[in-house]
């Protein structure tokens, strides 16, 4: 197994906040997904890092579904080549769109996935975020436009393609394996069940 | 669904030994996977590329196994993004290599795989000979010799290599999608059984 | 001037706790650096990036120095092309370094810069996590262990670029501009006092 | 001489459909091209290049000229920065098109060659499959459509770029030189007649 | 500081007419720039080089301001990474545009920079010229005749890339280090009146 | 053909010093290679062009043979896929050479050309000023000094590289073309006697 280059920390040492957080999301997923054992060696790191996630990936307000959002994570992660989180979120994508296929296809090339073409020009920006960000134009912001996106959600595909762009580097730097368990999920109706 | 480009012929009108040999697959795959009657409306052009593909990836020497040669194949079509063979073959690799987990790994980031140092080696040889092949240099081979294999395992890790880039090619101007079976296929043991 | 695309939120109508720290940058700084107003109309992510700000800027621990920290800032972010983060970090590390010059030596070619061989080391990780984070290998640590640096320096320099990857993708998104008076903090000795 | 890295067969020892292929060429060209040998070392992979190699360049249908097919081989191989292929096919090339210059324009800069538009937009098209067959869309097509091509010479262009990014692999990987007469041919009027 | 790779010529053993420009140039300036002692030592390679600059930079015909010229030697060495012309030159473009902003802006992100859409176009052209000059097209042309730019402004502008292009690469091998007295030239309001 | 974008002056009306060097070569070639008068119709600009090019090319002094020379500027022209440059240098490096196959060979991929080692490291310098100056590192010397260049030698291969770099953009953007004479010489002992 290649390197886990930094040692993960006993739950039993963590402080109280993030061992619950973490006891609760093992009692929803049924295992500790690994960055947040991974990350919470660091734990004020640890506390901005879901923070930040939480505004972006919780958040109701906006038209970007939670599979959108999934969506923009794994591809814009597979364009980084980051194992971890094109693995985990993939997983996340599949469930939230009910849809087996969909995290392989926006993985390996998201211009030959089975998606709408609302989710295509919105990949179409998050991809040029994560690798120009530099270039953007007010003709990419009008593109998203004519999908219905407003500058909010624009700034929600930026800002998740940002910030996993963080995330990606975390991983990949550090050597994080994604778990197991999601490589299957959302593959099989129910297979856990 | 994006455009399959080119309609798919019947397999009623083929010629009959292209027709024998999609019928043995579907025999034993389950399925008759795509590319074997995307190719059919060429015959000329389907009889050279499986003639090739079968040189290569059915041949009984050398040091490459089955699951070396799919890994090959996985890993390089990632790198042209072609969602077709990284689908495909992975399913194969998975199956090979006895490893629900090794495909995914390999099509985001072999330097993540949890792959032999050997293996570690051939692929690295191989993202070289699809991405940058004028600069291989001696050094290159030396680097595989050290790790057992000789020039014509290295030779065959090229030409699978430079076949499936053609694949990829195809595949990708013509809109290929992989068939559905395959995404899942070596993920759960003995799970359509 | 450029469009800043989207509109400053008044002061007054921040939350207490952005705005109290606003006032406080204001006041020790001279002037509100354009970050924390344009991220402020998100005050959870404005929450959430200061937090990560503040746990890798502001902590006391390793063996980085201030100015270590804001010339890897500085020398990504110009890799990124990121006008803001260049200008104001490269304003805070000209004042850190005590070195007027400094600055615009890393932002455009690091390898000319007048630094120590240290913190050549530590730019040319940086530079690798934030343009090939995926190619990393052990020997990129090793080459930071020969310079006395250990895994937690390394995991802050590998940090610290990707949280600035994060904000160097949100300014150049949303047209954020440096603060005209960052240009030339740092270029003249006492030019404020 | 650089290394040609694997021995040549004799002619006497290679099979006899092989070894009449390759007099037959001889007879009309008037030495072996270096490919015929270099490759006869694997019959099985051989016979399926050489099959693949009629089936796209010596078919009979469809708007490309055979001056088209080999520009196509010209331009893609000097992509991929493979002598033998440059060097062999810019000779035919040359013959084709009753042109001398051609080959050179098209192998250094294709938008500078003295060609038709139909065949600059081929050249593109080419181009694409070659360096980004995952980005090709359908305005693709359509440009090509402008020309009067249709989908089948728009396989063509593409299983010719594609057939030949493998020949390309295989001849840069394994070092293969062209035959020295190659250089000169088609240059002069009737040179060795 | 970093190797300056090749000795500096002794002002008294230069030619007499390269002695009388470079004390010229410091009775103006205020001190020698680098460029002028270090190619000195080539002095048939000084005379072109700096009859060149001046036929390019001195010229008086044209629609390109003084300001413009520097604005895309300035931009062009930052994308050729080069620190004494970005440095040097973005100082003259300060003074030359009576902006202490706009030379750091270019430098990072043209997009970015608070200049003319004329400016922006002109940039846009040079850039290519520097960066992909084979891919020149008439609708490079077009774009800049809608700004009121002639054919000859945009020889003007290619020439200007292409001279400093020679110019970033003669500074950067030999590592030739800007004089510190550019970083801050134009910074300050009649800052050494 | 592709457009020569600028008219072409008439040799009556030009400079005399110009007119006479254009006859003289002229003279001596058997034709005006077409740079002297695209360029002519700038007179400033070709006077310190040819000044540049003849102290780079025409010096007696070194160890770089006035075949290096010419190979060093069609290997890196053909990096910048400028066809002028490319056809009209690589006649003279044939003549220098008395290789008719050299120039093809460097200008496809220089690492298969039959050159000697010590061309094949000058070439990787001249190829690494060309691409990627700001990384030139003091081992990039060390490597040249190892077959008996000196500092000196290191200086023509950058400053040729860099001149030519200029002449590879000009010709690129304004359309030069290459004589139709230079396509074949050097290819053919005596062709012309």
């Amino acid at each position: 197994m290649p390197t886990q280059r930094y040692p993960l920390p006993s739950l039993d040492n963590l402080p109280a906040d993030i061992r619950a957080r973490i006891l609760e999301v093992q009692d929803k997923v049924g295992f500790v997904p690994h960055v947040f054992l991974a990350l919470a060696r660091r734990p004020a790191e640890w506390r901005a890092f879901f923070a930040y996630h939480d505004a972006l990936m919780l958040k109701e307000e906006g038209r970007l579904t939670k599979g959108d959002r999934e969506m923009i994570v794994t591809a814009t992660s597979a364009a980084n080549h980051c194992l971890y989180c094109v693995v985990a979120h993939g997983a996340i994508l599949r469930i939230y769109e009910k849809n087996a296929l969909v995290a392989d296809q926006v993985a390996v090339n998201h211009r030959k996935a089975d998606i709408t073409p609302r989710q295509r020009a919105m990949l179409d920006f998050a991809m040029k975020v994560c690798q120009a960000s530099h270039a953007i134009e007010d003709s990419d912001f009008t593109a998203l436009h004519a999908h219905g996106l407003d500058d909010e959600d624009i700034w929600d595909i930026a800002a998740i393609t940002a910030f996993f762009g963080l995330s990606n580097r975390m991983a990949s730097f550090a050597g994080w394996q994604p778990n197991p368990e999601f490589y299957l999920m959302g593959r099989v109706p129910k297979a856990k069940a």
